[in-house]
Formats: structure tokens, sequence, C-alpha cells
């Protein structure tokens, strides 16, 4: 099969789509970020990346913590709408009539529409170039009671959004169920001669 | 709405499924990794954690280099696969019969199958816990040429994986498109009073 180099890119299938927030100057604002992951097990921890001028990172600075919001599908007005915007000119909780409340740490704001919302303690902030990395432990996790089923998240009630770049960048919805987790993969071991 | 704690816990959606390829002692091999994410956009950066105990990590720190390779859905055996059985004891390429390249940086193993491979340096390495998070500078992206619409990677035709956690681990295909990005959100700016 014949590859084609498109150069140095950060291209990656899925990007997720969080609604980042922080107080700023006793403010609540969020903004859109699709550069995150996963950093460690135990503890906890979480990436964010985000441009050393965004309103968000003053905030985080503030206060050394910050939330990670999971906008479901029906938000992806106002997800992409904080993305665009910038808090310093515009209210943005008040553009998308988000409800604010806080948990835990006190000074991260969370959207009560999103689903699930996890507060984060600011622990490491690496200065990469036109980033900064800020790796958060999380401290508390939230979830919607309307999106759980039994003790445990539901996707289906949560419906998460997928951030999209290529030709286009677009928003999309999670697709169907293809498989089992650490199961599927055992019929490889079994086919082996 | 009312909001119930879980407790502090690693739950973001969408996660991806990447296989992470790495030379050990000149043999590649290719483990599964949900946590990771972009980092930094100049120079593209991207993170990925391992636990310390990882065959994988070995490679990385041997070369100080690695791949990021994207597993379309009909990889998602191959995928669930690599995240079960270690390099250690397996031969993943000879059971996964993945076609291995190199590229740009010579010792970082690709796997021809996969739509998109991103070629990797590592520019630092963080102990967080139980996991090392290697953040490294992407230095070169492949796709396959039958994957693009024109010059950009065409999502459709790549396919690619998601994974999700909760209740049950699974596999998720991409679903409709909701939206265009950096425009649906415009809605919200009109519709202020």
């Amino acid at each position: 099969m014949k590859k084609v180099q498109l150069g140095p890119k950060t291209l990656l299938y899925p990007m997720p789509a969080f609604l980042i927030g922080a107080d700023i100057a006793g403010r609540p604002n969020f903004m859109t970020a699709a550069w995150s992951g996963i950093a460690c097990s135990t503890p906890p921890m979480l990436t964010v990346a985000l441009q050393h001028h965004r309103h968000t990172l003053r905030g985080i600075k503030e206060n050394g913590v910050f939330s990670v919001n999971i906008p479901s599908a029906d938000l992806v007005k106002e997800t992409d709408y904080c993305g665009i915007v910038s808090g310093q000119k515009e209210d943005k909780v008040a553009a998308c009539r988000f409800t604010v409340f806080y948990g835990l740490l006190k000074t991260a704001p969370m959207i009560e529409q999103c689903p699930v919302n996890l507060e984060c303690k600011v622990m490491h902030t690496l200065h990469l170039g036109s980033h900064a990395l800020v790796i958060g432990q999380i401290e508390e996790v939230h979830v919607s009671e309307d999106c759980l089923a039994g003790e445990e998240p539901d996707l289906l009630k949560i419906n998460p959004l997928i951030y999209c770049t290529g030709a286009e960048k677009t928003y999309h919805a999670f697709g169907q169920r293809l498989a089992q987790a650490f199961s599927v993969g055992m019929e490889i071991e079994k086919a082996k001669p």
C-alpha cells in the first residue's frame, strides 16, 4: 500500500472536544480544547494543552485548579462557540446559558449541562512551544444522575462529541459499538498456528 | 440536575486506541494505548502514557523514537490483541500479520495496514506514578494513499476506532457528522440579545 507523507502535523483520530473551566478574577470561564488526554492511572492525571495567551490559562495559574467538562452532542453549538470567542471579551457562561457549580476544589467551575465533569489540581506545567502543557491530577468526577446505568456512566446517555481534523474540521457523534475490549483480541491468540 | 460523585477516575470521552510502535533490540513491537493526546501545535507534539514495566517503553528509551499508528475499525481484533499480550512473550507483528515499514527516523516501526502513522522523537519523559508520560515531537505523518481526499486525510476512508470506558470497556466507530467546527458556534453569537 502506498503511503503519502504529509509532513509534521497534529493529526490524531479521535480527538476530544472538552470545555476547560477556570475562574479568572473570581468569574467562571470555559474554553474548548481538543488537545487533552489521560497521563497517568495512579494517581489519575490528565493533560491539557493551551496557548500561552489564553484567558483560561491565566485562571488556571491563578487558582492552581481547573475543570474538564465533557459536552454531549446537544451542546455542539455551545462547545464550538467557546472555542471561537475569548472570555476576555465575552461572558461565555451567559451567552451559552451554562449553569455553573463548584465541588471539592472550590475554585474549579463546572457546567451542570455537561454530563461528565472532572475537577483537577495542577501538578506540572511544561512550556513546549506554542502551548503550555498543563498536567492535572483528577481529584473528583461528577456525572449527571440521568447519565448513569446503575453506578457506572452510560455512553448512550452521555452521548459525547468527537472533534475531527482533516480536510474539514467537524464534530461527530459516537457510532456503533464494534467489540468488547480486552476480549475480542483473544481471537487472534486462538487463531495462532 | 443532580450530580453523582464517582471519586477520582480516568474518565474521558472519547479516548483513542492507538498502536504505539518501537524497536526493542532490533525487533519491532506494538502496544495499544488509549492514554494519548496532542500536547503542542508548534512544534507539533503528542503525549503517550505507558506503565513503567512495558516492553514498548524499553524500546522507546533505547532508540529515543516511537510511532503512533491509528487503526481503522477493521483492525479492532488486532488493536485489542496488542493491548492484551506482551511483546516480551509474543511476536505481535507475526500474530497480527502486520507489514512493518520505517520512515524518516529509521528506528520507529510503523504498520502499513494502519491508515495513519506518526513518527515521533522523544523530547521529555515524566515519571508521574504508575505511568511514564512520554512527550514526543511529531516528525513525519504518513497516510495511506487510498485514505486521502485530494491532499487531505478523509475521515470516512480512515474509519478510525474509539475506545470507551464505563460499565463495559468497548470499541466504537465514528458516528454521524454533527456540525462544522469554528462555524456552528457563531449561531450563539448571533442569538445574543
